[in-house]
């Protein structure tokens, strides 16, 4: 299944070293202005090269639209768009077209295909999310007409972790680092780890908090669709990811219930929590507060190491260490997660919207 | 969204004090021989009153099918069915109509909806699972017909947890003690917490982990229907679920790549992975593996003790204590963490079934 | 596939002689009042024995309503609903088990499922159109507070047909008659030509005229979405449904272009057009005149004659004529025509409500 | 809504006058051997100028694949693919982007979505089928391996109608002529009316018959989503379409069910029915028996004559005759209406494969 949503939905298309990666948005509302450099300035967040910490890989991921805008705004209509791939280097996959790189998708696409593009990992190659960013900016440009803010950063790596109140944070102060950290000085640390792991030619993983201002309450369905579960799924289906939580998370579980509720208040006349472990979202409904969660990344599957393996007959190989490799893929991430969410939250806002409208 | 699930789907119905909680499954394969006696032992295992951890209301919880099974199969036809409520004791919610307990869906529904069924929570009640135990009943036998087989049991309660290698237990154990632990000598420190919990007037969150064997490489959709994120999806919309990981999850950022990667080799001519950090998935994709993943519980809202909020006027009021409670919801929702689990997988085994056949 | 619809979806389940037929209404907006007599008036409509010329199988069809309705008003939950079967002589259909039924669902169900549940046709006996009527009449009760309604009637039996042009009845008079056709003289008529029918244990059919009136411009969603797509594949899934035009239909084939355009005009300050053989829709969108469409039935493939046919394992054999049977089902399919195109309307008003809000 | 199908979809893009028209095909089964060629001839056989009774607007319309296939197999992901917009004289079309053109989609569009792209009809420009048509394609590459082939051909213009029997024709015949008509003789006389039509800047409509042989008994699910519905779905979806019908179809109303039901009997062993006005279709679930199938088609809206109608701000005005246009679309409808079966069949044969396999 390769779309995604109910309303607002992307259809997303592309291999590694095919032709292009693009993709179809459908349902985007009409008349949304069509603010291009954004939605560019949002590829160049995740595009590889763009620091020492990321793949030197040269793409200059530069997004066609092919369809759905006209003259400056969105029609209404699908929005067909891609990104032609350049840096190919196909040649280096030959190695790895017989062999199983240790925890990736090579071997289970083979299980489930019979065969697969095994150039740069073809399908399972994280080059796919650049459909999910151009679909994610799209989807902030329709939020940002309803004042909806979305910021992700990098909250941990290894054992260097931000504090859990991002209130203390200026979250944009974020994209001032290539890691990505809205903590500088924790920035600085990070950086350094994941500087070491790459010239180790080792990775590393991590956590990616999201933060998500404005929202009315009222977001979400009630038991399937409730609002943490599809932004769960949506965070889920990212390249790398093992894990989500929002609100209190797994933490909730070392609380008494007493102690983890969040009372109710009023504050200039609304009614507001005064304490927000709910993240935003109750019975799977926002409430107004803030929606806040955390995407665990596991370390990058290539390493520049030799690694034990099999081949596709199950003969026993090491595979030897060649090519690029992002050493953390948490900087480029955190605009991947920003979009997913933001399509979660503009397809609930549709939905309801409709509802309501009775 | 009360409809789940792509080819095998559940839609479910019912409010806490209605007429009746229910469902309709649509896509179960015909000729499942329907065992009564099965489906009927997992609604009591998610009963009410099942022990003197559990909530003391009385149900019997019975399932009525209303249609698609005859003479003893499934007919390939919609299975609808219910559960009458009986023990509704609506009378006691008369003092939540218009006072909004914290951490509850009281406030969220009514900003969704305009009004809402208060009485036992209403839609919002975790009684609504049983829809999603039948299912998973029905799920489960047809599953049986490829020996795929789901255990979850209760694996972490504040400071008590068991060994991550959930190999060292004999799984099925977990259903020999009121808490659900596989670990004979926790459960019994488990259940010393909840009821102290419960004398208190208190709750308790935790964790629950699933796994499932038995099911062949090749099932999940890479890039938006992976396998994880469908169960992280199923999971994250069971009531009080915060977070959901799987495999090494959000433990996996605690290591380097080198370090993570699951190596690998051969087991009488299969091709296997040394060691199951991928948690039985790559790419979204199952290999074969055991499939594994945690699901965290916050403790119970409803707590015995007075709490601060506001009424629907934004009145500040204390709300008192009044009426039963689960001091904590893991032993019941063992059983629906599995039935959620084996909906998925069902799925994704039709879905693979299909593609595969060309 | 036993959901329907998108936003507004119905789940149907049941068989004709099982325990009950019914249905979850899912995307019900809140708020609106639920008119339990409108409801059971339109379950009347449908139901057996309502006149001579309808099968005397004789069955209350009250509705049972199991959840989403709270102090007279939908809650925006899934409502659950269900019509006990009461007479249902299941006896009547051993006779049958074996052997295939002319024209009728006994062969195709044996060869999808594998078996069938033969009591009176199992689902796909028209008794499963009562869950339809029921979310239509919803539906209804939705659209009412737009001001949308919808009438169709009987308009065509072998070569009684009523005019084109349906400005010349008042429509609401074909409740007047046991056929529902709004001429009561070409009424009469056709009564006679049904009974004439029934008294030789034959069967009739004919086209159903349905006519919405009261539709913004902008329903509908172009290319895949059209909303006459959406009506078509609706009352194709009816019972004995052999067609579907909208319109002018298969008989624009008849004209030159330059006939059949509907010119542009104003009236009243509004964008109209002078002649409607668009049928209220273009390019598969509403333009606010009066949608129209026509349904044509096959005669009932239930004739109390003996007919040549084969058994299950294909030994040629004679049915006997036996029970009961409808000799037209024109009367008794008005009301699940209207149903159907309630939800469609009402699906495709909520998906528009939903894009123009930007 | 621009996807297509449960299973096997397609998510259409694409503006007559935008960069380009394409879609992504998800769901396709992987290992399909792609033969380019047939992908090719197929979006000839729809192309612009491809006779003298075809509008003269030169496109190549060469598909480029973008993704998905891997050494001449699908690989069970994606397809991307877009055809580029060459022949556009998009200045032709300043004249029209105030006035609304008779019978077109121009009012609707902006009635939904308050602008459009009003360049040769922007979306709702029958361009947009070459999707369609390359989706089919791969389609029925699929279906070609379970022997199940697709013939559609013009059956009716005016009151030239070839014989309801279509076995009386080579349908592969229908090819040898221009307007796809498999009686060369008809075909002859249909030509010159349509010419006729032409040179007097008028247009004409029709009715395509699609007949697929080789479909396995099983396919089409009961109740909402029976084969028929499915197909006539499929059908309407199609520019300037306005109605369908199957097997006996409008006409079934003139028959009593005792001479209209098709008796079953038995042939090699097989059972069968020794007519087949069902259409190969019974309780919408393939008998399989030929299914067969009418799709009536309005004269082109765009006619070379004056034609009264109105601006944007509700002026009178007249359109006067300008560009290019298809007197008839059916000769290139032909191959749209099989790529729409193509698919509606092959969805229904991966969903009943899963069904049965338990």
């Amino acid at each position: 299944m390769n779309v995604f949503g109910k309303i607002y939905t992307l259809t997303s298309f592309g291999e590694s070293h095919g032709a292009a990666i693009g993709g179809v948005i459908d349902g985007c509302p009409a008349g949304i202005p069509v603010d291009m450099e954004f939605i560019q300035h949002e590829l160049d967040r995740r595009k590889p090269g763009q620091s020492k910490i990321t793949t030197p890989r040269t793409e200059a991921d530069k997004v066609e639209l092919l369809s759905g805008v006209f003259k400056g705004f969105t029609t209404g209509t699908p929005i067909g768009f891609m990104v032609r791939n350049a840096d190919a280097h196909s040649n280096d996959y030959d190695l790895i077209k017989d062999t199983y790189r240790p925890s990736h998708a090579d071997f289970t696409y083979d299980a489930k295909y019979g065969f697969r593009d095994y150039r740069g990992g073809g399908r399972s190659s994280a080059r796919e999310t650049i459909a999910r960013v151009v679909a994610g900016a799209f989807a902030k440009l329709a939020l940002r007409t309803k004042n909806i803010e979305i910021q992700a950063y990098t909250s941990k790596i290894l054992d260097l972790e931000t504090d859990d109140d991002y209130s203390k944070y200026t979250l944009s102060e974020a994209e001032n680092n290539a890691i990505r950290c809205p903590d500088p000085m924790l920035a600085e640390k990070m950086i350094a780890l994941v500087e070491a792991a790459k010239h180790a030619g080792d990775s590393l993983g991590g956590t990616i908090t999201c933060v998500i201002k404005g929202t009315e309450p009222g977001l979400g369905e009630p038991v399937f669709g409730k609002l943490h579960a599809k932004l769960g799924e949506a965070m889920l289906g990212i390249n790398a990811v093992k894990g989500f939580d929002y609100g209190s998370g797994f933490d909730s579980g070392n609380f008494y219930g007493s102690a983890h509720n969040d009372l109710f208040d009023t504050e200039n006349g609304a009614i507001v929590s005064k304490t927000n472990r709910s993240g935003g979202i109750q019975g799977g409904i926002s409430n107004g507060a803030d929606i806040y969660f955390r995407v665990a990344f596991k370390p990058t599957a290539t390493v520049l190491k030799p690694q034990e393996t099999v081949t596709q007959t199950g003969e026993k190989t090491i595979l030897e260490p060649k090519g690029r490799h992002d050493p953390c893929v948490l900087p480029r991430a955190v605009p991947i997660v920003e979009a997913m969410a933001a399509m979660v939250v503009l397809d609930a806002l549709l939905l309801h919207i409709a509802r309501k409208s009775f």
